[in-house]
């Protein structure tokens, strides 16, 4: 039986339906040959299984279609953040020889540990189309408008176009531009694509959350709408990322009177900036700061409210200093809002531009 | 100039008090000539350091002492939680020659990257004298006490025998057992000298905390009395311990409906289990569980509550099962008490016995 048949029974007694080569998982489509095919030319034995929360389900059938094949499959426990957030540490801890890592397009060019990233698309673009036409109203003023998406949403971006197309919209696409991978693809933090179309475009909208909407408005000072299929939703994003930018000047404020200020360094392969944290040191030193390198794994808000110090800069994950500011009584500054804080760099010239997010110094 | 004649001109321009070739912070003996001895023997020229929260300010004056000698030295802003608890894979992601990390005795033998314990001690046992003497009548009922102590009690536990014999009351010590490095000293998961002792005495003493108290109560059926010097409280924790047992079996009860659950090993040194692990895995799964390994560095509890699982076992910490328990809607069981969820051990027959903090199956 070749590979390709034994899948197809395989997907049959589980109940799968078959795309192709690939498998559909509640909705995704994933390329479960693909990584058979891959555990086998690499000769894994030992795997580190990594997946992010509305991924359960596929991680739990993944496990049932592989395990045959492995010694071992773990489970990571930890965090599954974004495709730079890969549990290298951890594999290495137990003895893994590869990590699958679910829900994420490549990050990295080069793991540290055989990697392979399980995209997870979703097939049925039913639920964006769907949110579109009930906010219709709100796109119909705009000409051309800059349409990124998220991973899981990528294979939906003809019909978008279609659909905008439909309401006199021209949608805009940006090319790859690593370490995105595909055409229009957003990240968290990254937006390169998207922010170069600035120039031609009236505004954005970005498919997926009001997550990966916001990374967006705080780069540019164009509209942004954030489009979530799953709530059904279309927000403009302007009154949010006003009032964001207000608390942001409050928390550099704060850390500008912090005596002792933490220099936070994440050890994950995809976020690791030691040359830049070493380098913001010494500027927080010289401006009169007793500042240090702090390292850690998941930047944990606990962890950072337990550590003594009254102030932070997030080297790790650009979204840690919007996402988790909240839950946490001390600043939280991204690189530039120390630069801000310690007067080398400007508020009106850094926000909702692109270098607000610049993790370097 | 000799390096101790350096140290106490160093100590006495930062404003410490110098013991012998130890210096005083914070109320606290820590040995600062030691670690730069060893930095030096060892040509350590990039450290990380690694402190619990209670010793932050000692942590900030070695960093003070030692930066001079070394390249970097970089904070850990992780967890801290015993001496079990090593960064190692931290250090090694950042490239750390070595590792110091404050507050607990040498607990593992051999670590992977070099380590220096560096102990803590309090040097004025009057808080817990004083706590006796307000609580003298509890105690005075008895003639045989087996007192165990933290490690920065451990220079109190002559002032403690002398004081409890002025009471009428006899002191019984355990000798030192690894982990266990010093006479009568305590861990929160580790009181073999003391259990052996249960035959001579009618109770124990744990100076410490309820924490330390309770680690020892679930263990044995004595009456366990915790002394905690800075709040200045001595307890008679048996009431607690009814209680707290109540509710692990309560959680017995939830993991024994779960069907999908997870079998937590950190990959922390000190809590490294993997092989008694894949042994319970392996349990749960002929008992009908569909059991999976989850790798995890801190054992966070929103990460377990997230995690897709219905319940676990705990193989890393045995404290998390208790005192994480409670911010947890699942089951976080220890191993005895998964064996017990499947028939393979009787409840009866395990609490109140050393068995109970079993890491193994």
């Amino acid at each position: 039986m070749t590979s390709s048949r034994r899948a197809k029974v395989l997907s049959w007694l589980l109940g799968l339906d078959l795309i192709g080569e690939s498998v559909l998982i509640e909705g995704y489509e994933v390329d479960v040959e693909g990584v058979k095919k891959w555990i086998r030319e690499n000769e894994v034995k030992r795997v580190l299984v990594q997946a992010p929360p509305g991924l359960r389900g596929v991680r739990r059938k993944l496990i049932d279609e592989i395990s045959g094949e492995l010694d071992m499959v773990f489970v990571h426990g930890g965090g599954c953040w974004g495709g730079c957030d890969l549990a290298v540490a951890h594999a290495k801890a137990v003895g893994a020889d590869a990590i699958i890592h679910l829900g994420h397009a490549r990050f990295l060019e080069k793991s540290p540990i055989p990697t392979f990233y399980l995209e997870c698309r979703k097939t049925d673009p039913a639920p964006i189309l769907a949110a579109l036409e009930k906010s219709a109203k709100i796109l119909q003023g705009h000409h051309k408008i800059g349409v990124g998406v998220t991973i899981q949403w990528q294979d939906s971006l003809s019909p978008v176009r279609k659909k905008l197309e439909e309401y006199g919209v021209e949608a805009l696409t940006g090319p790859p531009i690593p370490p995105l991978r595909y055409e229009s693809q957003v990240l968290g933090c990254g937006y390169e694509p998207l922010l170069r179309l600035s120039e031609e475009v009236e505004c954005y909208l970005i498919v997926g959350s009001k997550f990966h909407g916001l990374g967006l408005a705080l780069q540019t000072e164009k509209t942004v709408y954030s489009l979530d299929p799953e709530l059904q939703r279309l927000d403009d994003l302007s009154a949010e990322v006003e009032k964001l930018l207000r608390s942001r000047y409050g928390y550099i404020e704060m850390f500008r009177r912090a005596d002792e200020v933490g220099v936070v360094v994440s050890v994950k392969p995809g976020q690791y900036r030691m040359g830049a944290a070493v380098k913001l040191r010494e500027t927080l030193r010289k401006a009169g700061k007793r500042a240090e390198i702090l390292i850690m794994d998941d930047v944990e808000v606990n962890l950072l409210r337990d550590s003594g110090f009254e102030g932070f800069v997030n080297m790790a994950c650009p979204r840690l200093s919007i996402e988790d500011q909240q839950a946490l009584d001390k600043p939280l500054l991204l690189p530039m809002e120390a630069l801000i804080a310690v007067g080398a760099a400007e508020w009106g010239e850094v926000i909702r531009t692109p270098r607000y997010f610049l993790m370097e110094v």
